[in-house]
């Protein structure tokens, strides 16, 4: 029995993540849920796992939470990022899947890499963040991260079996978005609307926005240098509109390795959980011949910048994938309340990856200051 | 440093073996190779390599290839089935290369299963034939036998740190051959000529008219189930012309994995000899946005009816694929020589799965005398 706490119950991947749990219920336990502020959706799920606790990171909401399953005796109620992080830390955790939404999930992060535990990773910022602070405490503290993103899930399970010596690249696929085929002149009038109709994942609108915009995949690309331990020129991104290839390996001797499926987060939530024992499942399965045609092509850093910012920002290390973070974080909240335009959002990224101060070698204190200042110089910047 | 035997080292997969040893001598040694009739290509090989040992086994050749090369002194020089079945078993050899064509190499194989060698199993006959004699002997005698054709390569490279019960399906895929999208009409009428035409690999005669007409397909099926411990119902072949996925492993989470590459045969033979390392090379890679499309198609087996004679002779058992396989052997040969045409291959093939007694538990002495009664009649019906 694998006991597990959910960081960001409320969001699509937590969900998806209940259902793995709620589906075996032989395996999985649920310890813990958190959430930011969706009460109702909180008090819902402790009703339906009686965990043994629920945790509220907007404090003001505590009562509101406490009162709404005050029937329920034995489920604890906290609230805080505080609680979160000594949560993670308890003898009765055994994995903490991470998936809440951009940097708040760094905090909670540490707290249980620090305490050894197995990591289900789906809050790629943390690694985007601070990967070299989080690559180098879990080989310290001996936890094991299990990436949930179903591209570094595909590496992942293409990697199996193999000598992390043998990769020769990574091939990351991209849907390449709801507009991959628009031109500039159309990327600048995209609108909020156009960008939350993203065809192929039911996913949070900050990662919609993030794929639309490919900064999400470009986040990817960084997330995979930490997680396997490649180099920039390893690490190549191919877009792939059918989303049936989730990613692939190519090794020393020009063999590749694929993983491919319908497009489903359960899946790569499933193999975190069981790892490494595969779960079986009625989800629906890949018709090859039904679907007839895979295609590959370029993705155009042009058109999509944040892909190359990205590249830039992971290549050149320091506080710069930071800088890159807060300041995404900042524009995409600002184009969701059309504030700022689709193509906006990349120039002011650039912009804060030129005119922030540059840390080569930034201790968690540097990340923390950093996130904060591009927040305040962005949001002055936009208004 | 590993010894290999190859069998049938002046074949296509043959001379492909020798390249890769050629260009790792740190890690493998010839001890071996054998033929059956090329004397001057036995002869240049032994020259380039100075294996310990020589093996025609077209007796009647022995004394031209023992003169050819008599100023070679370590070299040693013997003849006939018996010796290759003596020398597989020798304590020197660690791994033994069937890629010998079709039935003939059934005995030596056996020789080297019985002594406990790994078997790098290019010889796909071996296993439609006797594939459940081999296996048995395999788990035996402890001998591991390590795919070589692309498709099961690549499934048994998509099963490292899998489990063996984690298999939902086996997705062979198949080039379809030259005559996929022909119609029965324009079969009817497909020459040899036609047939030695095939577009992705450079192989023997024997074998492409069996990818030509899917018979080799069939085979592969047959070899699958064998291999990897499956039922018929779990292998299902899809039709890819690109042949850049050489084939896929669906496993019970829903989750494939597929190996990928240019259509190369020395990267399964390496694979092999190498396993379970990698090797570095140089081969060409794959360019997914340069080739930009794959596609999945169903196999039509009423044009192509070798893949359902090879799925019902799987499904029966006994003595049946034997039978198969030896009446398509005449077959081929007669198409060869302009006796019979494209289509009467099937024909011929089916009468003689209907016509042949059936043995539920044949013996090997059972299959060599099936072998032979099968070849006797069909010659016969022939004429």
């Amino acid at each position: 029995m694998r006991r597990i706490a959910i960081l960001g119950s409320t969001g699509s991947i937590g969900t998806q993540a209940l259902e793995v749990i709620a589906a075996n219920p032989q395996l999985f336990e649920l310890f813990a849920i958190t959430g930011h502020s969706n009460v109702s959706l909180l008090a819902q799920q402790a009703r339906q796992f009686k965990p043994n606790m629920v945790i509220i990171t907007d404090d003001s909401k505590y009562l509101e939470l406490k009162e709404s399953i005050s029937d329920l005796d034995d489920v604890k109620v906290f609230a805080g990022i505080q609680s979160v992080c000594d949560m993670v830390a308890m003898s009765s955790v055994d994995m903490v899947l991470t998936s809440m939404v951009g940097y708040a999930g760094l905090q909670p992060t540490i707290a249980a890499v620090k305490a050894g535990k197995t990591i289900a990773l789906a809050n790629k910022e943390t690694l985007v963040v601070a990967g070299e602070l989080i690559c180098s405490l879990a080989a310290q503290y001996k936890s094991a991260i299990l990436p949930v993103d179903s591209e570094h899930s595909a590496i992942f399970q293409c990697l199996a079996g193999e000598q992390d010596k043998s990769i020769e690249k990574l091939l990351l696929t991209a849907s390449g978005g709801p507009f991959r085929t628009f031109s500039l002149e159309q990327l600048a009038h995209v609108t909020k609307a156009d960008a939350l109709k993203h065809p192929n994942w039911d996913m949070g609108a900050k990662i919609t926005i993030d794929s639309a915009s490919m900064m999400n995949k470009g986040f990817e690309v960084i997330e995979a240098k930490w997680l396997f331990g490649v180099q920039k020129e390893q690490i190549e991104v191919v877009v792939h509109p059918q989303s049936i290839v989730h990613s692939m390996v190519q090794f020393t001797d020009g063999s590749v390795k694929a993983q491919l499926g319908m497009p489903d987060m359960r899946l790569p939530i499933q193999y975190a959980f069981g790892y490494p024992n595969r779960l079986p499942n009625a989800y629906d399965r890949v018709d090859f011949t039904q679907i007839g045609t895979l295609t590959f092509e370029k993705p155009d850093t042009n058109r999509f910048r944040n892909l190359a910012f990205a590249y830039d920002a992971m290549a050149k290390g320091g506080n710069l994938p930071c800088i890159l973070n807060a300041a995404n974080e900042v524009v995409v909240k600002a184009f969701l309340h059309d504030k700022i335009g689709f193509l906006q959002m990349s120039d002011v990224i650039e912009w804060a990856m030129q005119t922030l101060p540059f840390i080569q070698a930034p201790t968690y204190q540097d990340y923390v200051e950093t996130d904060a200042h591009v927040r305040r110089m962005v949001e002055e910047k936009i208004q």
